[in-house]
């Protein structure tokens, strides 16, 4: 088999024509944050890709995180979620990463290893408990933790504010994506009108794609001031509307994780109550921002070869909306199909249809949400042309097989289910299922 | 994109040579029921291969079947359905069946079409509502109906009780399947040690295979009385362990069902208690059956190079330990690890460790039945050599590669999972997943 993605990072390697537009020339970045990418050799092929990557603050941050339900947490995961509880959200000035190891299932002496990684960046950036960590890679392995703790210093010495800065350390925390994902911009706050924040992101994904609670791994960091106190509440809300609601394969990694630091150093009145004007308008900054960052992941889900949006609409619950979305997007039938570029909405309608049904050897439940007589299904092509009805009231239209063969060629696609039960929303985020992916994941570790 | 398996039935066509061998040359059939497959051409490209199926009885006999929970159900699961409901699973003569189009979602012209199956087999046989109907094909379209209505006196006429008759009706509801599944075999009851009794069964499978409540189509059939009080209860029993433990892709299609005919030619006393050793031995024999059945499903999904048995052991709960197979069976970075004949147990763990959480967006809860540290995971080579153990109480074992690729190398292979957690045991089947999935999905329709 034929790999199509080099392992582990891309910083060197060429990306794809069509994906250079997703990468960013330069930046606006939060002040008082600083950035790097440094090499490591995690991975015993790279032996001049990034992959050790920081981001750290000058002053103390409130910060959060949310992580993945998997049982089998990485113990990165397991050390970061006791350092944010025992530090109360505050205090924390750093995120250390690698790729190339998971750092995942690894017993008693990954947690060790985690630590280690946090405590030598403690040392360097000279706080004590001040280090969230995050590992991706293959899960099972130890890490070569001494390699890894004799990058730290020069990471963390490399580390500087510029657009390069942020790119590299963007590209450190790439496995398989083609394309660092990385994202800035500036906004304001209704108390402080005369101040301009800034917010960064990175992300990183590709495969073992059905985040639940985060994506694999996310750094948001903004110089806005926001008391540490809320900070879970306004990432968990961007979360499940961003990351939360994309899938590349249905696999929910063990080590997702977003982290969301916040420094202050634009100045300003502190966000500090859930109920004020800078609340809401941070919400909304933060849940957009996290929204196209997350739409990257798709974008360069592996093997992908279209971006496609699946919009379930009238429903009775937005938790049946999200259920329905989330089945269609997962359907292996649906994916090979938009892959195959056949119009094949019968398979969309089926996977709609198990959505909400109970488990095999369950008794039969009721699932009001979804009356097939009352369920429209149509194409929304993404030009701006005119929509293409698929099913209509439960009736199956003449389905003009030219002009769906057209909306079909577009990398972009929406899907639009309306269940005609209620007037509740659910938008989900996916890509299709081609050949590539199995290439790339029937010899992923070799 | 190349297609590997023509559509839509396979009696002439090749069968492949490692399939061969799962395809009877003789058989023991039930009493008083024949069969046959005829050619109608149901799929416009189909001119010569058998599409419509006929299993048929002499006498009255009870029946049962179980259906999809899909919400959009096919219109002959809504027909069949209603007509057990209404003739107390008691007083059936036949099972007629369409390959090369669905029948689902095709609103109330489509249940119209069912009926009229059903009702022309009917005059046939010469007994009113004494019909079960069932589809497989392409969903969405409606059926040539006048084709198929002009076919059934043909079927009808051309049934036989020899083995190529059989035959020929398993081949005539095959869609993507390579190979026709059919087994028969002979049973003996305690209160009646003196007559030898047969079962029957056909099954079709290849894609949008998560059955729940059933597989696409089977038919079984038996010359043991049986009484229409019990038939439901023995069945689900029997489908509960057998088609509802196989997944090939994970999509629940419209159209899954399981149909039981029970005609009591072979004579000796009924089976008429759930208490009685003869409802045990037959309870018994109807699963082991279903599951051998079941199994040729597997074998034959689409794309698959593997047969893998997923076993999920000292489980707190049979529930639990079902939903953990059935989470490792379906994850696709598992079944392409698999094709890729690579040993990463990690995604295994993965899988279970994601198994039981509750959705995105929900609380997270506790999941007691998986506990880390004491979890096992082994491969069990199927050519009775020494397992291979890769994780024990939550440590990763140092993996000896090379025996790990000589057992990746056998098409059968067993994965066991102790969760240690208490004495409940599950198994799930299932198979890889291929470029030749992809494929095949990616290029249905036309």
């Amino acid at each position: 088999m034929k790999l199509t993605r080099a392992y582990s990072t891309h910083l060197g390697s060429t990306i794809p024509a069509a994906k250079a537009k997703y990468v960013p020339t330069s930046g606006t970045y939060p002040k008082g944050f600083s950035a790097s990418g440094a090499f490591c050799g995690v991975k015993p092929g790279n032996t001049n890709k990034p992959d050790i990557a920081i981001v750290t603050s000058d002053r103390d941050c409130s910060a959060a995180a949310v992580f993945t339900k998997n049982k089998f947490q990485a113990a990165p995961v397991t050390f970061s979620r006791k350092l944010l509880q025992s530090r109360a959200n505050a205090g924390l000035r750093s995120v250390i990463v690698n790729s190339g190891n998971a750092n995942a299932v690894t017993g008693i002496g990954g947690l060790q290893d985690a630590a280690q990684m946090a405590e030598t960046t403690d040392q360097r950036v000279g706080e004590k408990s001040s280090t969230i960590v995050m590992s991706t890679g293959v899960i099972g392995q130890r890490l070569p933790i001494q390699k890894i703790v004799d990058s730290i210093p020069n990471a963390v010495k490399s580390a500087g504010d510029q657009h390069k800065d942020w790119l590299r350390c963007a590209n450190a925390i790439c496995t398989t994506d083609t394309f660092p994902k990385l994202m800035s911009k500036s906004f304001k706050l209704p108390s402080s009108p005369g101040i301009e924040y800034r917010i960064a992101g990175m992300t990183k994904g590709a495969g073992m794609l059905a985040p639940n609670m985060a994506t694999l791994l996310t750094i948001l960091a903004t110089d806005a001031p926001v008391a540490p106190g809320i900070m879970t509440n306004v990432l968990r809300h961007a979360v499940d509307r961003s990351f939360n609601s994309i899938t590349v394969d249905g696999d929910t990694s063990t080590n997702d994780t977003v982290a969301l630091l916040a420094n202050g150093a634009a100045g300003g009145k502190e966000v500090s109550s859930e109920q004020s004007p800078d609340y809401e308008a941070f919400q909304t900054v933060l849940t957009d921002f996290a929204t196209d960052l997350a739409k990257y992941i798709v974008r360069d889900g592996e093997g992908a070869t279209k971006f496609v949006t699946i919009r379930v609409v009238d429903s009775a619950s937005e938790e049946s909306a999200r259920q329905v979305a989330r089945s269609i997007a997962l359907s292996p039938l649906v994916k090979t199909a938009l892959y195959g570029k056949d119009a094949n909405w019968g398979r969309i309608l089926c996977a709609a249809g198990y959505a909400l049904i109970s488990k095999p050897g369950q008794p039969v439940n009721d699932v009001p949400e979804i009356i097939p007589e009352k369920t429209n299904v149509s194409f929304i092509p993404t030009d701006g042309s005119k929509e293409l009805q698929l099913l209509v009231n439960g009736e199956p239209e003449q389905v003009d097989e030219e002009r769906a063969s057209e909306i079909l060629e577009m990398e972009d696609l929406e899907i639009l289910v309306k269940l005609g039960t209620g007037d509740k929303t659910a938008v989900h985020w996916t890509c299709d299922f081609s050949h590539d992916y199995v290439t790339i994941n029937g010899d992923y570790r070799t």
